[in-house]
């Protein structure tokens, strides 16, 4: 059955296009954007005017100049639940619905879509489980590819010049709402992310570093590191100040504890 | 201060070139390998072929013609150490002084240096913490700025068409030396990196889903999924076989605990 392309069959990008900067696009980002026919746009009413002109940038950059753009209304979600993975759940459901539609809608057969992802794809991001749950339902057929992308998690890294793990060690990815629960067990490196809070606040700041990051990749980036006591008010304060002066703020942050000299 | 490039100053690369796939390099590393005077290559006498002359290829189509090439031998480390912390410090710290005494005698002042790191810089590499101790030694003088990659995680992922979490879920990224004592506290998703010895074989399988791919991005590349207790067998087969073919093997996989139903 290796037999290439089927005929009839749609096909779905999913590109991961980097933390921000435009140069951290892949030479394989690049090319699927060129081979798209669809681009497909889930925004919120409020997306941020200045990540709307960074794609707009790359389509015009690397797209057909015959490409076109399926837009749909993201579905509300309850940013404060009491049942969080529910809420998510849900929410996920719905926007498979919306993305669904699009689908059905916008996408002719053989024809070539996309979904262009923030950072990585397989990140805390819903792209993929979404469109599996669209084909779970089995009423709307395409096959999907995932282009790795910079995560912001690299790129975080990267500009402070450091190491996700130190020698032999591991380290955790994992949310604000779980780290408000507690340090995890057996790490001394935790990156968080999806952090509104400033969780970082709340953790024993005895013998740690943190090194914080804000829309990594771009024009607007913001860098601190230091010991979390020393820190941590000025952090809070540069982000109140940015969040304010920006309208919105993405940011994220490792966590190492020092060793015991 | 604010005084751009200091006369004199000799800058260094560290770039991501991705795990594996040509392109998979960003703009970003493109562009950085195009303004490299001189490529450091530190490699140990059986660095597999496959792997050069993919890095040949990238030189050959993004660096200047006058771009030089800097080879050293990276020194031999005890594979199997009782101590492995200290044999790595050990092996790093000669590491540094092969890579001091390479950048002193190549890299003239005003010039742009460069290290080719497979996948991401931040991720189980050393490059960042060698040149950290070449400059806190303080005979050798440079700037340098790592670009971030695209890591074998996330193309591991991407091939496998999943996230490394799941919804609001954190997950561990940690090392087969680490697995084999036990299955890292409090997640139910972890990632194995430098795992010499199959260590996934003497996990409890008991509801565990392995994500195995080796050669990622390469026209090699191997991708095994499923039920552990099902596919642990074929993987070991299939990888014995590889390595067999190849003379080499890199691999990694994610190990993710079912959810109760």
């Amino acid at each position: 059955m290796a037999c290439g392309r089927l005929l009839g069959v749609r096909k779905i990008y999913v590109i991961g296009i980097g933390a921000g900067d435009p140069d951290h696009l892949t030479l394989q980002a690049a090319k699927a954007i060129g081979r798209t026919d669809v681009f497909f746009l889930l925004d919120k009413g409020d997306t941020k005017e200045s990540l709307i002109e960074l794609r707009r940038r790359m389509l015009k950059a690397y797209a057909r100049p015959s490409r076109r753009i399926a837009e749909g209304r993201d579905p509300d979600r309850d940013r404060t639940p009491a049942d969080y993975e529910g809420t998510i759940a849900n929410w996920r459901h719905r926007r498979s619905e919306v993305t669904e539609a699009l689908i059905r809608e916008h996408l002719l057969d053989e024809e070539t879509g996309a979904f262009l992802v923030w950072g990585d794809p397989s990140l805390y991001d819903s792209t993929i489980s979404i469109l599996d749950e669209i084909l779970a339902r089995g009423e709307t057929t395409f096959t999907y590819e995932v282009i790795p992308g910079v995560s912001s998690v690299s790129t975080l890294a990267a500009k402070h010049r450091i190491g996700l793990n130190r020698v032999g060690r591991p380290f955790q990815v994992t949310t604000g709402r779980r780290l408000a629960e507690q340090w995890p067990a057996d790490v001394d490196d935790v990156i968080v992310m999806l952090d509104a809070h400033q969780t970082f606040g709340g953790v024993d700041a005895e013998g740690v570093d943190i090194y914080w990051g804000a829309y990594l990749g771009t024009e607007d980036e913001l860098l601190i590191s230091g010991p979390l006591a020393e820190v941590s008010d000025e952090i809070r304060r540069v982000r109140a100040e940015a969040r304010e002066r920006h309208g919105w703020i993405m940011d994220t942050y490792l966590l190492r504890r020092r060793d015991a000299g």
